[in-house]
């Protein structure tokens, strides 16, 4: 089935939002093997907007539609569809009562605008919107399908993964299922090294990856009748490929690597302290993004002058005398200051330089040092890193979440001996 | 002029990327008062990028691709251009030394297809890429315009921010220039009632309203022959807005909250030092997002837990029992502990509910306390915001910025006086 993602609204074309919709619908369609072929993009324009749906019916099976669902004279999307495929608007009294009922809750008026919300093409089927007013729908002529969902994000998103998806998949008979391996640690094409005679042989189950600053996500999916069966398909792939990443695979569920080394500490109840430099708070602050972490995380510290080093740290006047802020000594002394004033299980510091200005000969821009500080010692770890202060800044935090993740892995294994 | 931007690339068909090309390339396309129809995304298939060109050519004068313009075989824009518009495909001698140089530089090996990318259709116009190999060009037919641009955001910006938008902008004799007035402390819907009789009035300077979380961009847009007779046209409409908005303006200049408040302080050296709870370190990530901030910003205190509040800031055991870790004695507590230890000129702190869970009927989610120290004294408010814990995180942050920008500039007009 061949596809295109038909979004409509001049704020688009303005370039006051970027259309991350189409992304959005682009993934989920192909993860059930909907081939997208065609974003477009138009104005609330009657003629355009005419001229482009048939346009993409001409060219395509498949045509979602995101926007102009509104209650306004600008809102055109219904009124051209039932226009182009020969179909009468009627009122759909449920739709109506749920809109009442939105307007109840939101305690306000309600318009006679928001009537034209509830008349939707004779024949369809109703998508509801519980974020909305605007309510969906899927319309059927000759061998083509329209599918009408609201521009908002929060609105369309919920109701394409709940309706609209399975609604397609029930039409192929097929159920498409994906797992999503998360890495850390190895760059993309050195993971595709790693894969690529499974790549070359794949067959039922499609191996595709992505790469984002830092981390790279394999995508495996295949089509079966069943999830079980398409679970019990992919199964021997994914042991495969989780084989040959070994500890670099940090998720099996398609989370963030913050994510997933924040629940390690609080499921495992390891209290943690910080002691920041050049990420200037940018690990305390992804760390507690996690709701939860209070009964694990004991503070940070942002030590962003010597003085701060010594009062907060109990760094010594000494270290930062002879070897400098940005030096492996002084990593140490911070992680294990800062575990040792918070008693926490770990203690862990950043220290480096993120750029532009600060770097020499000896210490550039990148150079940056990491510890992790426990009862048993410390392990502090040189990185040196490319990019600007942002990239930086962030492949650091990256790479304290994996050091965390890997201790706490470690020790529950050597716990478990 | 109509335009329309194609973006080229089965990546942005698969959901892997964001077409962020065209929001970026429609803001400044608006911008010299050019009109976006549509945005079209096409995959890497020459057949289908032949159709979408043809389409866009017939129904626009301005065309601008953005992608495929690689060294692989998939990369078929210019190939296709030329196609389409009839001309030879010829070696541009320059682009291949900047192409040699480039490799050189990378110390990377150029490969025979690198060659490809230097040859470009005859009599165009070549825009230079100082960011990687692809050159871009224009190329005119039949008063259609088809600008080329490779995908990469680094790449693709600057070439059509120093040479399409220049070029477009000497075709049609006007120059466009708009002023970007940024606003913090007002919705938008406020904001337009303060504005709206401008709004109602606007002949040659068109006025926009833009809101993003917390903050409100007011553009201000006019079209002239010179820069000069634009700002001369631009001012009134300005000084008249800015009267409105009085001290909620915080930019003229389109920064960033943080990027004000954070350049004021280093400005005026006036150090500082935060103590953070609920926001976790997301004031001082952001306040180090900004080089040079180490000259006043000396450190930052997360106190997670009442241990730290007691330790690092010399919160009283008492205040916090008799008030509780969120409450206004606390706050005021935290501000002078961090100030009197980082002896700064300013102490900052925050203590709040930023949820899903620890709110109660008396301190529900969202109530946030923050408070300002400096010699004299300490400035103590109590937010209650609405929303989940990212934006009550984000928001309390923002916060926080536009107090120490007004205390700044109230410090500095106190002191001119």
């Amino acid at each position: 089935m061949k596809a295109e993602i038909l979004a409509v609204g001049t704020e688009l074309l303005m370039g006051q939002i970027t259309n991350t919709n189409a992304q959005y619908i682009s993934q989920k369609l192909n993860s059930i093997g909907i081939d997208v072929y065609y974003h477009s993009v138009v104005g609330d324009n009657s003629g355009r907007l005419k001229e482009s749906l048939l346009n993409a019916l001409n060219r395509c099976d498949l045509v979602i539609m995101a926007g102009g669902l509104g209650p306004t004279q600008d809102d055109l999307t219904k009124e051209t569809v039932a226009d182009v495929l020969e179909k009468k608007l009627v009122l759909h009294e449920e739709s109506l009562e749920r809109i009442k009922l939105f307007f109840d809750r939101m305690k306000r008026e309600m318009t006679d605008n928001n009537i034209k919300q509830a008349y939707l093409p004779e024949g369809c089927t109703v998508i509801e919107n519980n974020n909305g007013t605007a309510p969906g729908c899927i319309v059927e002529k000759d061998a083509k399908i329209v599918v009408m969902l609201p521009g908002p994000p929060k609105e369309m998103k919920p109701m394409l993964d709940d309706t609209v998806i399975p609604y397609l998949e029930q039409k192929s008979g097929y159920k498409t299922v994906s797992k999503y391996l998360r890495v850390f640690g190895i760059g993309e094409s050195q993971l595709e090294d790693r894969i690529m005679d499974l790549v070359d042989a794949q067959k039922e189950v499609t191996i595709a990856t992505y790469a984002k600053e830092g981390q790279v996500t394999v995508r495996l999916t295949t089509k079966c009748k069943t999830y079980e069966e398409a679970i019990f398909k992919i199964k021997p792939v994914e042991e495969e490929i989780a084989g040959r990443l070994g500890d670099n695979l940090y998720s099996t569920e398609d989370e963030e690597l913050e994510y997933v080394a924040s629940k390690l500490l609080i499921e495992h109840g390891i209290t943690i302290s910080l002691a920041e430099s050049c990420t200037g708070g940018m690990i305390a602050s992804r760390l507690t993004d996690v709701p939860g972490i209070s009964k694990v995380f004991n503070r940070g510290i942002v030590s962003y002058s010597n003085e701060a080093k010594m009062e907060n740290l109990s760094v010594s006047p000494e270290t930062l005398e002879k070897y400098g802020a940005v030096s492996r000594q002084t990593a140490i002394e911070m992680a294990e200051g800062v575990r040792k004033t918070a008693k926490t299980d770990l203690g862990i510091s950043v220290t480096g330089i993120a750029g532009p200005d600060g770097g020499t000969d000896q210490k550039p821009v990148g150079l940056v040092y990491v510890a992790l500080a426990d009862k048993s010692g410390c392990d502090c770890r040189e990185l040196r890193l490319t990019g600007n202060r942002d990239r930086i800044r962030n492949m650091t935090t990256l790479y304290v979440f994996d050091m965390i993740r890997r201790y706490v892995l470690g020790a529950v294994r050597i716990n478990k001996e």
